[in-house]
C-alpha cells in the first residue's frame, strides 16, 4: 500500500522539477549539499514519522495529557518519539554546523516538518515550538544566553514555547499585564536579570516532562519610573524564563518560580499540551524567594518586534500543518475510496452486478479532486514561502534577498490563513468520502478534521490576517509588497502564453484578470474615505486574494506538468489545475464584486437586532 | 440571561407573523387548540428541555455510552430527561386522541423538537427514532401490531428503531442480505412471523436500557422459491423486530435473538448509541431455536416504499437537528461576542482607553450576521416545510393536499442537506467568534460542530440528496413540482414588490432572475443527452439551488419584518436578509454559470491521476 501519510511524489515535484532547489547547493551555505543528501534527511524524516509518529496518533487523542495537580502524564510513545527526531538531528536540520546543525536550505526543512506533521501534528509541535524558540533566540540573544539556552534546545534537551496571550489579552498584545522587574543580584546575567508576575494563558507545550528543561519565551512590561505599565505595545520587552535556572556549568539548577494553573482540554490537538502558567505567584521560590526569574532579550520595550520573527515562521508552520493534515486526510479518503465497493454506475441497471468502488461515482471524484486541489496548491504555496525564505537568506544580492523578504512579507498572511480554511475544508471532505465510518473514532479523518480546526485560531485568527493583508501589506512601502508579488504573477502568465497547451493560456487569461481586478478592488477600498469601511470585509478580501494566489501556484504547477508529456502523475496535476481554474476560482471573482461596493452590511449591523 | 438553546422571539415569529399558525385552529383535527395550548405545549417544552436535556449534554458527550460486551451503560441523566418527555405527553404530541395524543399541528410539534434538539441532540435523538417508527407502523402495520407495538412507543414504554444499513450496504440498500424467512410456527401473528438473519449496521438508539423493550423496524429480503434473495430494491420487505418478544398481555417476553456486536464511537452525537446489531446468529433462542423473529409489515417487498415514508421526516429531521445545532451555537456566540472584551476600535489609536467588547468588531458581527443568515433562514425552511405537512393532512381540499405534498417532496432533500452543510459552518464560526476558547471542551461550542458534522452523512448524504433532487424531484410528474415551486417563489415576488421597501424591490428582481436561471439551467443540464453528465455536478446543483430557496425564505421573512415597523427584532431579520442576499446568494449564480457549461472536469477525471 502506498504511503497515506504524504505522497512523496508530489515533494519530489515540487522541489526538484519545480522549485529547483538542486540549485541552492551552487551557493556557499550549501555547497556540502546534494540531491542526495537532501533526500537522504527527507528518507530518514519519512521513516521516524511513519514508525513513531504516525503510530501513536490516535492513542495520544484518547488518551490526552493528564495534569493531577502535582505532575503532567504523557504516553511514553511522545518521547520516544521525539527522543528519536532529536537523536537525529532535526531539531537543528537547518541550523549552522557550528551549532551541529545539518546546514539544510530551509525548503528542504519544510518537507521533513511536512512528513512529521502530517503523521502526527500534536507530537511534532513539541519540535516546531523548540526549533522556533531557538531561532528567536539567535537572531537577539547575547552569546552566552545562546549557550545556556538555544544550544540545549538544538541539541533536543531542552524544549521551547512562546508565551504570549493572557486570559484578558488573546489577539490584543496591547493589552498584557504580566510585569518584569529588575532582580538587584549581581548574577552572572548581570541587569539582564528580571522578576516576572502575571499569567499566560495558551501555552502550548507550556508544561511536560519531555524534556530536560522547558525554555519559557515570555512577553512582560517593565514598568516605568512610576511603577506603572506602559500602555500598549512600546511597553513590551522579551524574556527567557526556564522553568528550570542552569547553573554555570549548563546542568539543571533549582525550580523557577513557574507554576501549571490547568491543562485546556481541545477539540483536537490533544497530544500537545495547552495551558494556564502563573508566572511569580510565589509556588517555588528561585534564589530564596517569589517571582519567576527571566532574562531580558535584546533591547527593553523591543520584545513584540523580537518576537514577531518568531511568529512569522510560525505563521508558515501554522500553514503547514494545515496544508499536511488535509494531505493525509486526502490520502487516507483516496486509500478508501479504491477499495470500497458501493451502489453502481448510474446506466448500471442491473442489481445483480456486483458493486463498484466508490471511486467510480463521479460526486466522490469531486470529493477527492477538491482534496487534490485544495492541499497540493497549498503545499505549494507554501513550499514557494520556504523557498524564499532560503533566498531571502542565501540570494546572490542584497536587493534579491530584500525582494524575497517582500514576496515574503505579502504572502505570509495567506499561507497561513488559506490551508487553515481550505485543508480543513478537505477533511470534512475526507470525512464526507468514508460516509458513516468517516465520523467514528475507529477511523482516522474525523481527528484530523478536529485536529485542523485549531489553525484558523492560533497565531493571528483568519480576522487579525485578513486585517494584516488589507491594512498594512498591501499598502505599506508605497504598495511595493504587491508590486512585487504583481510581477511574479506576471511573470508566470507569460510563461503560460508561452506553453505549448490552449488549456493553460485560457488559465493566464482568467489569472491576469482577476489579479488586475485586486489590484483596482483594493484602491477602490483605499479610496473609501474611512478606515471602518476600507477594512470592514477585511476577511473577505484575504479569502478573494487567497484563492488568486492558490490559482497562480497551479497554474505555475501546470505549467511544468504540460512540459513533462503524458504520465498519469502530470495529468492530474492538469487536472487538478482545471478544477481549480474551472470550480475555485470564480469564487474569488465574486468575492470581489462585493468588495467592490464597499458594502456596509456587517458594519450597519447593531447589536441589538441580534 | 437570554437563553442560548433557542431565541423564542424567533420561534413566535415564523410561527404566528409568517406561518399564520393560528388558523389551524379553524380545522376540524385542531378546533380544541389555540395559540395558547401551542405556547403552552413549547413553554413546557422549553422548560423540560432546560432544565433536564440542556443540563447533561456535555456530560454525555465526555462520557458516552459503554459496552461490556453485556450491557450498555449511559448516564442516568439521560434516562431522567427521557422520562420526563414521555411523562409530559411528547412522544404523541401530533397524535390522534385516540392514541393518547394532544393532536398539535406538526408544525407546533416541530417547534417543540426544536427545542429538545437544541438543548441535547444525543438524547433527543431516541425520541425522534421513536415517534418517526411508530408513525410509520401506523401508515403500514395491522391493527394487533398497532397495539403491541405503537401504542408502547407513543406511552414511552417502548423506544424504537430503524435498521436499514449493513457493512456491505450503506448508501446502496439494493445489496443488503439480511434474510427473513417464514416461521412455520401457528402464532398469534400467522404467516406474518418470519426468521430473520443478516447484520445492521449505523443502528441508532439500537441498544440501550433506556426504555422497557426496543421496536426494530427492519428491511431484509425474503428469498424467492429458488432460496436465493432477489437482487435489488424489489425484493426488501419490512420487519417489525422487537429486542423482547411481547406476550399477549402486552407484557414483556423472552429476549429475541438479536445481539449487540459492538458500538460504534462517534466524533459528535456521542450521547446516542450507534450499533452493529447481529441478528439471529443464535445468541438467543426465542420460542426455543436461533432466528430473529419478526413480523412482516405491510405486504412483502413493498418495504422500502413504506420505510420511506419514515426516511422523510427522518430527513426534515435532519435539517431540523443541523438548524437548531447552528442556532444555539449562534445564541452562545452572541453571548460570548457581548460579554467578551478585547482590542479597540480601528479609529482609537489610545492603548490605555479599555478594550471593547469584541461584537464591537466588524468582523466579529460579520460572523454573527452570517449564522443568524443560515440558522434563521433554515429554521424558515423547516418550519415551513413542516406546515406543508400540515396542509398536507388537513388541508381544504384534496388538491391543496396534494400540491403541499408535491412542494414537501421538492423541498425535503434541501431542507435535509442545506442546514447540513452551512448550520455546521455557523458552528464553526461560533468557534472563531469564541477564538481558543472555542476550541476548547470548557466550552459548549466545539461540541455542536462535531454533532453538527453527522448531518450530511446520515439519513442520504449530501451526494444523494443531489442525485435526488437533480435526478427525480426536478423532472418527475413532467416537471410539476418544481413548477408548483416556482409558482411559490413567484408569489413571493410579487408580495415584495408589492411592499413599501425598496431594498425587496431590488432583492425581489435577484431572486427572480435566479429563479429563472435555475430552469433554465435544469433544462441545459437535461439536454446533454447523456445521464452521466446530467448528473456529474448533481451535488452543485443542490447547492445552488439551496442557496436560493433560503433566499426565497428571507425575502418571505423580511416582507413580514418591513411591514412592522421600527422594532430591533424586525431590524434584525432585514439586516438578514441584505446580509443574504449580498454576502449569500451571488454564490449560487456562480455556481449556475458552471453547471451550464456542464463542466465535466470531475467526470473526465481518471482513477490513475490521483
Amino acid at each position: 500500500m502506498e504511503s497515506t501519510i504524504l505522497k512523496r511524489r508530489d515533494i519530489d515535484f515540487l522541489l526538484y522539477e519545480w522549485l529547483n532547489v538542486e540549485s541552492l547547493t551552487g551557493r556557499a551555505r550549501y555547497a556540502d549539499h546534494s540531491r542526495e543528501t537532501f533526500n537522504a534527511a527527507i528518507d530518514s524524516a519519512e521513516q521516524i514519522a511513519t514508525d513513531l509518529f504516525a503510530t501513536h496518533n490516535k492513542k495520544s487523542d484518547a488518551q490526552e495529557p493528564h495534569f493531577d495537580g502535582e505532575r503532567v502524564t504523557i504516553i511514553p510513545e511522545v518521547k520516544t518519539a521525539l527522543d528519536a527526531f532529536c537523536a537525529a538531528g532535526f531539531m537543528a536540520a537547518g541550523q549552522d554546523y557550528e551549532y551541529e546543525g545539518m546546514q539544510l536550505p530551509y525548503v528542504v526543512d519544510r518537507a521533513i516538518a511536512a512528513y512529521f506533521t502530517a503523521a502526527n501534528v500534536a507530537t511534532s509541535a513539541y519540535t516546531f515550538l523548540t526549533m522556533g524558540n531557538a531561532n528567536t533566540l539567535l537572531k537577539t540573544a547575547t552569546p552566552r544566553q545562546v549557550e545556556r539556552f538555544v544550544r540545549p534546545q538544538l541539541a533536543g534537551r531542552f524544549f521551547g514555547t512562546m508565551c504570549l496571550s493572557e486570559p484578558q489579552a488573546g489577539s490584543s498584545l496591547s493589552d498584557i499585564t504580566t510585569r518584569a522587574e529588575p532582580d538587584p543580584v549581581d548574577g552572572p546575567e548581570g541587569e539582564r536579570q528580571y522578576r516576572l508576575r502575571g499569567n499566560k494563558m495558551w501555552i502550548s507545550a507550556g508544561e511536560h516532562e519531555l524534556s530536560e528543561n522547558i525554555v519559557h519565551l515570555v512577553l512582560a512590561k517593565i514598568p516605568g519610573p512610576d511603577g506603572k505599565l506602559i500602555p500598549g505595545v512600546k511597553g513590551i520587552s522579551l524574556f527567557i524564563v526556564p522553568k528550570y535556572l542552569v547553573d554555570e556549568d549548563g546542568s539543571i539548577g533549582e525550580r523557577n518560580d513557574i507554576a501549571l494553573a490547568g491543562l485546556n482540554h481541545k477539540m483536537g490537538n490533544r497530544g500537545t499540551t495547552n495551558c494556564l502558567l502563573n508566572f511569580g505567584e510565589g509556588r517555588f521560590k528561585p534564589e530564596g524567594r517569589a517571582g519567576a526569574i527571566g532574562y531580558l532579550v535584546g533591547e527593553p520595550h523591543k520584545g513584540l518586534a523580537n518576537m514577531f520573527h518568531m511568529m512569522n515562521e510560525a505563521r508558515i508552520g501554522v500553514g503547514l500543518g494545515a496544508t499536511v493534515l488535509g494531505a493525509t486526510g486526502y490520502l487516507h479518503a483516496l486509500d478508501y475510496a479504491r477499495n470500497r465497493p458501493q451502489g453502481r454506475h448510474p446506466a448500471e441497471k442491473d442489481p445483480a452486478k456486483p458493486q463498484v468502488a466508490i471511486i467510480e461515482h463521479t460526486d466522490v471524484r469531486r470529493m477527492l479532486l477538491a482534496q487534490k486541489a485544495y492541499t497540493e496548491g497549498a503545499l505549494a504555496l507554501i513550499m514557494y514561502c520556504a523557498r524564499l525564505v532560503d533566498e531571502q537568506r542565501t540570494g546572490d544580492s542584497p536587493e534579491a534577498q530584500a525582494r524575497a523578504g517582500m514576496l515574503l512579507d505579502f504572502l505570509t498572511p495567506i499561507a497561513k490563513s488559506w490551508p487553515s480554511q481550505w485543508c480543513t475544508e478537505a477533511n470534512s471532505l475526507a470525512i464526507q468520502v468514508h460516509g458513516g465510518y468517516g465520523y467514528t473514532r475507529e477511523y482516522n479523518v474525523e481527528q484530523f478534521y478536529r485536529d485542523n480546526r485549531l489553525n484558523p485560531i492560533h497565531e493571528g485568527t483568519h480576522g487579525i490576517h485578513g486585517l494584516d493583508l488589507l491594512g498594512r501589506k498591501v499598502s505599506i512601502q508605497q504598495g511595493a509588497l504587491f508590486k512585487a508579488v504583481s510581477e511574479e504573477v506576471t511573470g508566470t502568465i507569460v510563461k503560460a502564453r508561452a506553453a505549448d497547451a490552449a488549456d493553460l493560456h485560457a488559465y493566464a487569461g482568467q489569472l491576469e484578470a482577476l489579479w488586475t481586478r485586486i489590484g483596482q478592488v483594493t484602491q477602490t477600498l483605499y479610496g473609501a474615505g474611512d478606515m471602518n469601511k476600507t477594512l470592514a470585509n477585511a476577511s473577505l478580501y484575504l479569502e478573494a486574494v487567497g484563492h488568486v494566489v492558490i490559482a497562480w501556484m497551479w497554474l505555475e504547477q501546470a505549467i511544468v506538468a504540460a512540459k513533462k508529456g503524458d504520465d498519469d502523475f502530470y495529468r492530474g496535476k492538469l487536472q487538478a489545475c482545471r478544477y481549480f481554474f474551472n470550480w475555485e476560482l470564480p469564487k474569488s471573482a465574486q468575492q470581489l464584486d462585493l468588495l467592490e461596493t464597499i458594502d456596509t452590511t456587517t458594519l450597519d449591523m447593531q447589536d441589538a437586532w441580534f
